[in-house]
């Protein structure tokens, strides 16, 4: 099975156990709509090249990663549109999950899907738990304290911040736990793997600052955010083409750290191509 | 070490763990005020006492688990405090964590607990493996979606919720976890152990509507909410004197729902002890 169908198949039966019987209807839907709603799942195609790259010798552990990453990633989405963080009603050019739903109802369908996440690699780490402890750990401390995405977002609470460590936590975790994790579900030594994480991070943090500046109604959310909350941002400080610069080494650089391995040309291609989804089609990247 | 002391050592060893090098300091604030506030520690000692009366072999591993409730416990009362939720400045006497330290701590931290809980859990587990999935998975449904404390809490967003269903989920499935969680941890069986966080579960939503409707001061938090918001409670709908019958019949099931086993007698002790903490002290219940 191809990445993209592995992905969705393990967040339809993850998605499937946690709106079975039982669940209350709008709780049902608000997670569908929280994980169903046109992601590009950039993270889990990440974990699963990584695992490819390192013969990904059991793929139902790596797709129950993959999708523990992209649910967690779907439910830090729906905790920052909330009034409290960004007040975003728009995600994806849909409602997000707050405003089709409500407050409550988002709140714990942020919580349920943290929940999901683990409980899917515990399911598919039945077969060989003897890696589910040290994956477990590694896509926990991509996501909680004291370094991973929450504590990133966290920061935003402090008077003085790094502006590195912000992005490093709030964004870069989770690209690095995705191929950490990528590796470490098929066995293989998950730190080759860091600066590829951290490489394609930083350029999708470019990438997201630009949107934010000037991608228009492209983004699926509201735009100028950045500038209007004071938040730090590559595209403010860099200006458009800057940024774009910047970018653009980003991903030469990530494609760049990929390890000699049996699958390493296709992982090259695989980053250019997402570099090349991440820029906003009106300043469209050349290859340097 | 005595349950009290292990479960204390494994909640500081796991909040050391996040709030060390890198986290944002008022988060790491936030993490601790939500563990360190008082708690009765009521469903970790029950996880405990269940994995003491079936032996014990694994003693890292049900520490941890009994933490990882605790933390899933602290997580949910620090969501609950919020202004969607029940908008509690207060929690045992203090300040909520949101009325702390803010909404997006607030939130962050819970966020955060949740996936501390299966840290710990994971890392407990390294050494025994193959605990591990039906560990994470059992406290994972208790939990989360369909059926956990989460899905529990959204029964309020629903138009009409079968009490029962609501109290099962919302209070009672946490208990569950903790007694089977406690087998399971030992290696033993949880299905017979399913009952006694059943019919503990039980008492103690009745205790809290109590507490509620009757506590005063001694509830640390906000008294006649339920009334308030329309919530169903069991002491407005039989009566103070009705429901201190009905907590005095759950415990009495509770202590009798015990399986014979070598720490039997002591467990069921314990149970006992445990609901005269339940009660309020204005309306203190005689045995039977």
């Amino acid at each position: 099975m191809e990445a993209e169908a592995r992905i969705e198949a393990e967040l339809r039966a993850a998605i499937g156990r946690g709106t079975a019987q039982g669940c209350p209807p709008k709780f049902a839907a608000a997670l569908e709509h929280a994980v169903f709603s046109g992601g590009a799942r950039v993270r889990p195609q990440l974990c699963l090249a990584v695992a490819g790259a390192c013969g990904d010798p059991d793929p139902a552990l790596s797709s129950a990663a993959a999708a523990a990453i992209e649910l967690i990633h779907c439910a830090s989405l729906v905790h920052d549109d909330l009034p409290a963080f960004d007040a975003a009603e728009e995600r994806r050019g849909k409602a997000s999950v707050h405003a089709a739903f409500g407050e409550p109802l988002a709140i714990l369908a942020g919580d349920a899907l943290i929940v999901m996440a683990f409980e899917t690699l515990a399911r598919a780490g039945a077969a060989t738990p003897s890696r589910l402890p040290a994956l477990t750990t590694l896509i926990a401390r991509s996501v909680g304290a004291p370094n991973g995405i929450a504590a990133g977002q966290a920061w935003e609470s402090e008077p003085e911040v790094v502006v590195e460590t912000y992005h490093r936590a709030k964004t870069g975790a989770l690209f690095v736990g995705a191929t950490m994790a990528g590796a470490l579900a098929a066995g293989a030594d998950p730190r080759p793997w860091v600066m590829l994480g951290e490489k394609i991070g930083e350029a999708y943090q470019v990438a997201d600052d630009l949107l934010d500046a000037a991608g228009g109604a492209e983004a699926g959310k509201p735009v100028g955010r950045d500038a209007a909350l004071g938040r730090p941002s590559c595209a403010l400080s860099l200006g458009t083409q800057g940024a774009v610069t910047k970018l653009k080494e980003l991903v030469g650089q990530a494609a760049a750290s990929v390890p000699d391995c049996d699958g390493a040309d296709r992982l090259r291609a695989l980053v250019s191509a997402q570099a090349n989804r991440l820029v906003p089609k009106n300043l469209a990247v050349h290859a340097a």
